[in-house]
């Protein structure tokens, strides 16, 4: 590698790392457990110099990772131990705003957040949301095909994506569509780019849809003394016809451990509240939200709630959102974990939590749940405790095993938005057969014969 | 072929058809002067069937060409000559409307309307609308990704397919996805096969996504004394945060000779009617509807209108629908013409008339264009007339070389909804350089490593 750190060197001069210290900052994401040290990392600032990198690892067999702002929860931005890094981190611009047809090129480097609250400045409004999009960046969520709260309404970020500026891994560049929004004209890369979690190349320039942003909305908790009946309430809700703009589940352990997390919030939260259900409505019509807003009480005092609590202002709506947003975290601090992102047919939800529940029982381990309800998306949080090493390491995999082979048979699959990285490559031969597993791996070898980008990500 | 038919009336009795009548009938889509007899038509029933008879063309090196209801209009379902058609016609179930996850499991020969239809009955709302939707099959839908007038608020097809089965070229079975709304669980084979014209398998099952159905619409058409006028409404209707479920331009002579196609019509056309756009808005508020129209008349009058035609009902509804349904046919029936399907970024719309119209004047064609300028997808209808076969068919592709090259600079490509099939594929240089080409071609040895699949049509 000696002589390649001089080539990295000569071409970003102080842009390229490699000291030990800067390594361990890029060493791990958020996923638990995974850390491994790159050779250097590499912080380009403009297309041509990521593909002058991919075309020198390329010849010279060097591994490359791709890393955004590494809050993913799968390990897929974790480092090649013979590898370099090439961060999004200095491709940090948007690039254009365009009011007239509504759409927005970005840089991958740009955090969610930034980019949204950019667009709405101009009444503009990009919906995909993940818990992390206060720290999280476009480019990491596309190689993810992230999700959050609004998707259920909204749709995930697969849904934004008109075009993609990709560096393959020869260091060629391509564009992978057209700045449209219709598309008939070959096969659609783009959509296999979304969410192929930087195994195909490296975006640089990212073209996103976007609407017309809502302007009002309406946000209540409800509170359920049965967590399946808060399952359940989404389907019914579903069925009226409301289409609500979020609908998050979060159990009683979830929202408690938060609490005690954060600190600084409290909730009304009764001992005999087993789950509660956020419900965000938006629309351009107040009256017609408060409309909906009955409608939907109407639905949900058919199951056995507690009061509903009504967000009255913008600082109430904005503590509610963080406290579901501080869910992962607040987990994460309470103890070790392992994280699953379940997805079923929405109505599929309640059994889905009864068989989590089963399992637990049958293996010995605590979980906690939340997540996505609006899109049966169900984040299955493990939790250590004082389960020993032997149950952890050797039974929950089987546990695992066993939760996944129930959610295929719903006709769901192993993750709704997180990815499949490094940690959930183990359970992908429950959801595919060994020929679709082939069909991924030759395309995969389509983009990059020598198999050099993001190596061991999503298969081996 | 001899010893091949035998396998194929053992397998289908009546159900293989080789007579030259029947070849026929199979020979064309609805794309101008196409034509190939195949040497055989079968018409399964089942995957399974499906499966044995492209195993048995994949063994013995016999082309397969899929096919549907042949509405298409580049050329997709055109057989190949020493080749066997797969029709879907017999694959003609709706497999389990499931109103519980608002999904709907199909077979591919089911027509579109009836589908529609069908899950309307239940309340539900499958948007993507061709104009052929009378006869057109879902699967052809799902090989094309086709569009139609409510994807300015609804999206494409694309945005609609959750999981398809679908029988490899090899005659193996696989589940491209799982019946989820959100997936990063690999590759995105479905959105892969999406709009692949049939050249990557045969789609046997199909799952879609559903929505609940508006109660509600409006529907108006207004007429601009400038067409380009009409163009760049759209834009600014957009840009107020109004998002219709139908934004529709028809050039004057569309609209007339519609009429005069359907002779039992009429609407009060002006000599000073450049252009129509037909405008709906859909919702389950009709207060609302009516306050988002007066809002959009608002934004109109700064344009050059003439009086607005509201349609007060049901059948005046239809009236103006089945017009603008018609206008393809009604083209078609004028004269020989050549339909390019070009989609620029929307506000790009009046500059793409502009230069339809400047090269008409450069070449000496007229052109009609009609589409649904809501996703600037203009279709640009060149007219044969009495243009001279040198000028038809030598000087003619200049013409659209440039257009498309003008298109492509926009920001656009070369077929909205249409597909490439044969008749596009010519340009295909023009959106794409040879690297993306070639990932295409790859990826289509990946599915087909002998190329028996719909060969030549994309790309040759």
């Amino acid at each position: 590698m000696k002589n390649h750190h001089q080539f990295f060197e000569d071409l970003l001069g102080e842009r390229y790392l490699s000291s030990p210290e800067t390594m361990d900052r890029f060493s791990h994401d958020e996923t638990e457990d995974l850390k491994v040290l790159p050779l250097g990392v590499t912080l380009p600032e403009t297309t041509g110099e990521v593909s002058q990198i991919i075309a020198y690892c390329y010849e010279n067999n060097i591994p490359m990772v791709p890393s955004g702002a590494r809050t993913g929860l799968s390990g897929g931005a974790i480092p090649h131990a013979e590898g370099i890094v090439i961060s999004a981190e200095k491709l940090n611009q948007i690039i254009e705003i365009d009011e007239l047809n509504a759409q927005v090129t970005t840089q991958p480097g740009v955090i969610t957040q930034v980019l949204q609250e950019s667009v709405e400045e101009r009444g503009l409004f990009y919906p995909p949301d993940p818990a992390s999009k206060g720290s999280c960046f476009i480019g990491g969520n596309i190689a993810e095909n992230s999700g959050g709260p609004k998707a259920v309404k909204y749709g995930v970020t697969k849904d934004y994506v008109l075009n993609l500026e990709m560096v393959l891994p020869t260091g060629e560049v391509i564009w992978t569509g057209a700045n449209v929004l219709k598309n008939a004209t070959g096969y659609n890369l783009t959509q296999l780019v979304v969410g192929s979690e930087g195994t195909l190349g490296f975006v640089t320039k990212i073209v996103l849809k976007l609407l017309p942003k809502p302007k009002h909305d309406v946000l209540m908790l409800v509170p359920f003394r049965k967590a399946c009946e808060a399952c359940a309430a989404v389907a019914k809700i579903y069925q009226a016809g409301i289409i609500p703009s979020g609908m998050e589940f979060m159990e009683r352990d979830a929202l408690v451990w938060t609490m005690n997390f954060l600190q600084d919030q409290t909730l009304p939260i009764k001992d005999d509240h087993e789950a509660h259900l956020l419900i965000e409505l938006d629309g351009n019509y107040p009256e017609i939200l408060m409309q909906e807003a009955e409608q939907l009480l109407n639905i949900l005092e058919a199951f056995d709630i507690d009061e509903v609590l009504f967000a009255d202002d913008a600082i109430q709506k904005n503590k509610l959102w963080r406290i579901r947003r501080s869910v992962g975290e607040a987990v994460k601090s309470n103890s070790v974990y392992k994280e699953e992102d379940t997805v079923v047919p929405r109505y599929q939800l309640p059994k889905l939590l009864t068989v989590v529940k089963s399992l637990g029982k049958e293996y010995g381990f605590k979980s906690v749940c939340y997540g996505h309800a609006g899109d049966g998306n169900l984040h299955v949080n493990i939790i250590r405790g004082d389960l020993s090493e032997e149950l952890w390491q050797n039974e929950l995999p089987k546990a695992i095993r066993k939760l996944f082979s129930e959610v295929v048979a719903m006709g769901g699959t192993l993750s709704g938005e997180h990815g499949i990285g490094l940690v959930q490559k183990q359970y992908m031969d429950i959801a595919f057969a060994p020929i679709q597993m082939n069909l991924m791996r030759e395309i995969k070898r389509v983009f990059d014969p020598k198999g050099l980008m993001n190596p061991g990500k999503i298969f081996d």
